[in-house]
């Protein structure tokens, strides 16, 4: 399946489009769109219980959709089932919210897929946490591939009431990414968010909105045509059926599959107690790095990322050194920043000490350097003539002083 | 010797001019003022050879600073001392040197004397190191109890050209820790260095400023004002002889000092190369803490910053920060940034998904929010009652919503 998805544009054409390709593989699963049934099935699912349903995905694992799903209905199921379920089982809207997604351009991405992330997400069950299950289907919107997009992402995440420091480092950061074709997962709201996402689709590359509502939804409203286009050209993804409104939990449980689709999670600026710093906690207990941006410790919307890094969080301060964090080995390795060069670099002991005696103005004889400068007697002649020959030394009536432009003292 | 000290004012009178108190403690060295002759061994020595001086250092353990002086003068000394004394053997200045740093209130201290940092300075031996030599002597300048500052001491260093951020941050933390009783070790140059020093003076904490050149002499000469003030209730520092002018070299040199006088090092704003990451390359080396102050990643001035905390250095934000890494186990531990609270804080799961599921405006019953909230029918009611309780649910007509003053969604 991974194989299959890299071979083609991660915004590329939809799935179900593409039938002819993944019927090639012959692979046991996953390589054809999944029965209307099973679609039907999650997406019954999907509304019946409020995620993270560790509890009814088991359930679904062990049994299949079609067959979960007729059980919950009819509330043949397992006590800890039944606990998630009961409030909302006789509620059966599949067919509504399938046309309701299709109406606005979306459809059900479900692990029977070949697009599911399966590989991102499995992550999830190793780390035991029900907080930390995976969703039971995914309503998507856009043409991205998120199995193919998850292969190589970032989530950059961080702070609503971002500075402009934020906005700026967040796009920089995202562009820069997204340049390098990895994909920008992020969470659509304002602040860091929103920049990552803009940084992304600035230099065409690939984004993934995760939302915390439903995808015919543009929350927050002022992100309605960033939304959109994200819609056109990357994907916007949600746990949350057709028509669920955002809320403060959903926020905080929809962070985990932020940090589950990417290889690593970015914090550009967070305060100290902040959604982000939870996306940054689940990327942790899901085994994925956690990366912030430093900023000034005066900064209010840095503290978060500063107690992130005391904690182990690695400080990043630019696209390639997230690259390097979480690339391929040997292939996206961070050029070290260019380092300022000097005359005197590469000058050994002596040359240095004969350099340092030199003086500016009033030339000296070399017993007098040699007194100065502190080395044996023999070793100042040999070591003015390579001072000379850089051009960090002139000769003058027997005498020797420093050229006549002078470089400051002190590195 | 260092009992002896902690009993003491920091910044109490000189050495010399408490004996008695030294005389009680009945150990067998460095209780009394040193003998006229081995100061006047040591000034020689202090000329004779350009620090670090290993193997003169070497030959002074060995004989005794006397013999070593008077085996220097006639070269009947081992091959690599000859190699480092061979050039100025011939130059005895020590009397004139003596008296030229008491025309300026100097001194010479000695590792013969009680307030030489026999402790601090133990490092520079086990590192095996020639670079990191201890000094054979200092030529001090002020009220300061060197061994007795060292216990408790931070070498606050970085760039000369600093921005207003470095020089805000480097005062501020200086001040904090001078506040607490530690010493602020730095090196008197502009920019970090002065904002350090003038920090610590601010809440007349003490402070050390080791310098690249002559105890006589003021550099940079912008600091005249402030190296005066420093000498008056602090102390100067350098083991460089009287006259000695700066050179480049002298201050990378200088720095090990800076890093052996303090428990940590912490660094305020530096380039990708500069003085002050070789401060802390020598901290690193003498075992001692490395800390960096971050910045915002769009400034070079805190590029060498943040290469350090990548390279393993302790990112800190505040000067309890600093103390709780370099401060005594249990006593300087630093409280964590306050943490706002939320009326929602406390809540279980149930509880949070009704408060979430509650309508702002149009009141709804509790089968309406068990659908909503997707709880058990049985647990939407206790959980209302505890809302209600916590005052973020209302009661009205048998409906249920939430208080007429809405929060915001997000956290």
């Amino acid at each position: 399946m991974s194989e299959r998805a890299s071979e083609s544009s991660a915004l590329g054409e939809r799935a179900s489009e593409s039938s002819a390709l993944s019927e090639r593989a012959g692979e046991p699963r996953c390589t054809a769109a999944p029965a209307p049934e099973v679609l039907l099935a999650r997406a019954y699912l999907s509304r019946v219980a409020e995620p993270p349903a560790a509890a009814l995905v088991r359930f679904v694992e062990q049994v299949g959709p079609v067959e979960a799903a007729a059980r919950v209905r009819r509330g043949a199921v397992p006590e800890q089932v039944a606990g998630v379920t009961a409030a909302r089982r006789a509620v059966d809207r599949a067919e509504a919210d399938l046309a309701a997604a299709e109406a606005v351009g979306g459809r059900l991405l479900v692990p029977e897929d070949p697009d599911w992330p399966t590989w991102a997400f499995a992550a999830f069950a190793l780390t035991g946490d029900p907080e930390l299950a995976p969703p039971v289907a995914l309503w998507t919107r856009g043409p991205g591939r998120l199995a193919q997009l998850c292969e190589r992402a970032v989530a950059v995440v961080g702070a609503r009431a971002a500075t402009g420091y934020g906005v700026h480092v967040a796009g920089e950061v995202a562009a820069g990414l997204a340049d390098r074709g990895h994909a920008v997962i992020s969470g659509a709201a304002i602040g860091v968010d929103g920049a990552a996402h803009r940084g992304a689709l600035a230099v065409e590359g690939p984004t993934v909105a995760v939302l915390a509502c439903g995808v015919d939804r543009a929350y927050p409203a002022s992100h309605t045509a960033l939304l959109r286009r994200i819609g056109e050209v990357g994907l916007v993804a949600t746990e949350y059926p057709p028509g669920a409104v955002p809320a403060r939990h959903r926020f905080l449980v929809r962070n985990r599959l932020l940090a589950g689709m990417a290889e690593g999670t970015l914090v550009v600026e967070a305060g100290v107690r902040s959604g982000a710093q939870r996306t940054a906690a689940d990327a942790r207990a899901l085994g994925r790095l956690v990366m912030a941006v430093p900023g000034p410790v005066t900064s209010g919307m840095s503290a978060g990322c500063h107690e992130l890094i005391r904690a182990g969080a690695l400080l990043v301060a630019r696209a390639e050194e997230v690259l390097e964090a979480v690339g391929r080995l040997g292939i996206d390795l961070a050029t070290a920043p260019a380092r300022p060069l000097r005359p005197t670099d590469g000058l050994d002991a002596v040359q240095t000490l004969v350099y340092d005696a030199l003086p500016a103005r009033a030339a000296r004889d070399t017993r007098w350097l040699t007194i100065e400068a502190g080395v044996p007697a023999g070793a100042v002649r040999p070591a003015l003539v390579e001072l000379e020959r850089r051009g960090l030394a002139e000769y003058r009536d027997g005498r020797w002083q420093r050229p006549s432009r002078r470089r400051p003292l002190e590195g």
